[in-house]
């Protein structure tokens, strides 16, 4: 199974190495990290690098394509990009599952994919995803036809243990969790606006929305 | 706050880049990843590379260090470097809290700092850990003393959100929960021992006993 991620500067890491991480542990699975030009991507913290093994030239097709998201502040580069957009819509053409984690389905959707698609993004982009024709719902993991997007960053793990159940098969999946430990604990129930805090939620809403129309500075 | 991220070929991407991404939703935090040498890291599926933006060197205090895991046929390699061990020790001086994640926590019993203590690590590599004098427990995230140890892979997320929960405060361990949106929907529910088919977790321990007798392969 051939997996290609698509990286860029400002992209935010656990978006694309949780699933990267799921593929990997079926060992079945080619996993390439591909950008428009090979080597380092700076992360949205500005605190460290991905590395692209791949340049867009290098993959011109896969089984499944992975597009992460970003920050708010950098989300718009991969978007207005049309080198970007064509590379993303040359391989939605080969592949068998074309998907995005957190905003990256913006991505898609400036690709042109999401027209009339129901489909998820980080729960502050929802009305930049209505903006591409889109229609929003807040399931974790949503499929339509072929397109699978995945909500807010942690939410590529689950994503991608999907994607392998599909396509490799329940026991695998399982198996791939057994060997993740992904059986989640966290501290609090708070990691969805439905759970969280009502304050807390407008408030980081804000936070987004002021956020997502600064220039991107990389 | 500072977090010191130790890097070496043949890591789990997901054991570094899971806290990573907590400690910088918290804006609060400035996460350094370090190596040997800096550069590109090879990881354990040798089909990616993560970046050390650090040497041993460079980074001799911090307020947290985080020292993730590996596949079972590499882990010996830092485990052997008395280098890379007189680093840790050297931070261990320093820090408020001092962690591992999957069976890190065996670099961190190899280093000596175990020795009697509660701790855990990836389920399939507890008599490893008790052969460096730890008390091996299946909780997923252990505090003995100022030492943290986390289960398998994703078990770091738990780890981070915990930390920020105990240095910054549980309302910014909330948000950072939120805007990872970190609401985990595996579609199976096997991700520890006690919870997949017995077959199947004892099929992958022998893989993994098997994996951790070879020499690595870097």
């Amino acid at each position: 199974m051939e997996v290609a991620i698509m990286l860029y500067n400002g992209i935010t890491a656990l978006d694309a190495i949780g699933p990267y991480e799921v593929f990997a542990a079926t060992m079945k699975s080619k996993v390439k990290f591909v950008a428009k030009n090979k080597g380092l991507i700076k992360l949205d913290s500005k605190m460290g690098y991905l590395h692209a093994d791949y340049s867009f030239s290098e993959v011109t097709s896969a089984d499944i394509l992975v597009v992460p998201g970003c920050s708010p502040p950098n989300y718009k580069t991969p978007m207005n990009d049309e080198e970007s957009l064509n590379w993303i819509r040359q391989l939605h053409e080969t592949t068998k599952w074309t998907t995005s984690v957190c905003n990256g389905s913006l991505i898609l959707g400036a690709a042109g994919l999401l027209n009339g698609a129901v489909a998820t993004s980080h729960w502050g982009s929802f009305d930049l995803l209505q903006s591409f024709g889109a229609i929003p719902t807040d399931e974790r993991v949503v499929r339509h036809d072929k397109i699978v997007t995945a909500a807010g960053v942690s939410s590529g793990i689950d994503m991608a243990l999907q994607l392998v159940a599909w396509e490799l098969g329940e026991d695998t999946s399982k198996v791939v969790q057994l060997i993740l430990e992904y059986d989640p604990q966290p501290p609090f129930d708070t990691g969805s606006p439905k759970k969280a805090p009502a304050p807390m939620v407008e408030q980081l809403r804000g936070m987004i929305q002021e956020l997502s129309k600064k220039e991107p500075n990389l």
